[in-house]
């Protein structure tokens, strides 16, 4: 059983705070995160899947197949974007870390299945000082 | 002469756009960066001033001073806001890593001077693959 | 359950000794580590908690107070100071990275349960080629 | 039970690619990085071991012997060599990211446990972007 | 005049020889780096321009257009290449980091001022230790 | 012309204080520095020579003899010290990072020349938010 991890980043703008709250009541929970003209981060993502070694290529699976899932679920979807009005799979969802790191896994579970491999863990980096590992349960 | 530098972060939204350009000009010319609903960056920000070194302290000027100066000029000002629409002294620019950098250095040039030190260079890094530098001139 | 990691910073300085050995042993077992008139550095510590995500907010815990707590625990009591002389949980220990990372899970696991959440790692860096992680147990 | 973790680093050439394969099928499977002529890399790896911190030492093992083992036997066979034709313990192997982070576990993992402690992950970082973890099964 | 810069990798094969030299004069000369079995690095490579910010784009040049020759004249030469073997414009050099640093100088200089800026430097790293920095003259 | 540059490290203890001062008065211009029970920092030194590439080479010098000369110049004398009582070329001085930077270049600069390069910068970066860069002037 191996691990192996790839790295892709994206740039997107994003605010935290509940529909069915008050600005003011934003403000207490999400501090300047709930700033209603949006702010943004440099996302880094780590994406962590687990396999068997095969003997034929000395690959769990080729990378290039697992960037091509990422881009294209993920990086696609969101960089670039604000994340609370056109990421498809964040709508209705509070923006936090926590929540696109789960959504994030639930993109790429299957795609990276049919690889024949196991999504082990989705790392969110949204600061130098912050980040979340999500291990699908 | 001795060469001195902090470096300090500010996490924020923006837009490259003309007001006086169509959506499909700004999309030309600006590419993904002009998406109207904004994306947003993890800028970090390194501020080198120059001076003789003090006898008495060892030091061009105390960074604590340093560091004062530029978190009341530039990170309250922009840290989780929307550079385009809420910071004062980008009005009526376009948000580009290179006008945001002169900005900087308007901001900070004064009181940098007011300090008996002088602004060297502002650099200011968007992307791990992007950055800039001003000299003032 | 989520992951979430918050990075802080201290410097300091220390010495590996005991006092019931000699200089020489010292020196023999901590090398240049052992020097009596201490060294010191750049420690970052990575505090590792897990929880479940609250829907209302998105968070396991808000970051701010897991800051707080690590500052007021940690920080203060190592930043800028002397390990070996001046941190109270640290007295009569050798103060090597592993019994560091060790007090600082001691300092740390109740207040965060009392957050609502639970301690999982304590990771400690003392070089860029060194460092620990502690689980609790 | 604490977790410990050396780096250490390597600049290495190698060439992903099968003898029994044509040129072409290489070519197909492994891409650019079965180019005949070797292509290489600055290897970065993260040896983590486990075991009980000591109470007179206050360390699980010394690290200057954990640094002496890795030196022995993983830098110096592969530190500014060709991986393909010149490490003994990767001849007739695939030279995969993966198959080398194998590699080096068995040659560490007798000499750790010779030290009184327990090799837990070879982390192996090729590019930014790509690493993989193995944990010995 | 603002200066810009982009970050570009590529990961390649080198020897360091003089082909008139025997291989005990090239080993006592350059050392393990001469191993006639090539090693290799992941080279960073920043590539500085400077020129007149425009008022219309608040750009010095679009990034893009500097990236798409980087890639084209350099990255596409020389990543997963054998520098020594397969770069045209490294032939009969010796292919130090000095020696390729300006060798990219060449290559970019005149379609950089094409664009209507100036090249301003080329900064090449070899390892997290080592790197070089050329002005042109 | 070309600028080379070498990275080194040391970890040492210090305190910022004048001995004319009282503690008062060096707590009031040093802040929490001034500790008489000393602090520590991981010191990252990079050391830039400039000079003309050789042709029978391709180096302005070997890396190997700046190294040796930062290591036995520098790095004996600082690492794993306390800078304000060990190290002969800080006696009587303030230790700020500054005048570490101003001496080390003092230490350097002949045995440079005498290799047939010219020192160009000392580079002292004492945490990951503030450095120097000393020219020599």
């Amino acid at each position: 059983m191996m691990h192996i991890t790839r790295r892709e980043r994206f740039n997107a703008a994003h605010r935290l705070y509940r529909k069915d709250w008050s600005d003011e009541k934003n403000l207490e929970v999400f501090g300047k995160c709930s700033n209603p003209n949006w702010h943004g981060h440099n996302y880094i993502l780590y994406v962590t899947i687990k396999g068997k070694v095969h003997d034929d290529t000395g690959f769990v699976i080729n990378l290039k197949d697992l960037s091509r899932i990422i881009k294209t679920k993920v990086i696609d979807a969101m960089d670039h974007k604000n994340l609370n009005l056109e990421v498809e799979f964040m709508k209705d969802k509070i923006v936090s870390t926590e929540n696109i790191a789960m959504a994030i896994w639930e993109e790429l579970e299957q795609d990276i299945a049919n690889l024949g491999a196991e999504l082990h863990c989705v790392k969110l980096v949204e600061t130098e000082n912050n980040f979340v590992e999500y291990f699908g349960h």
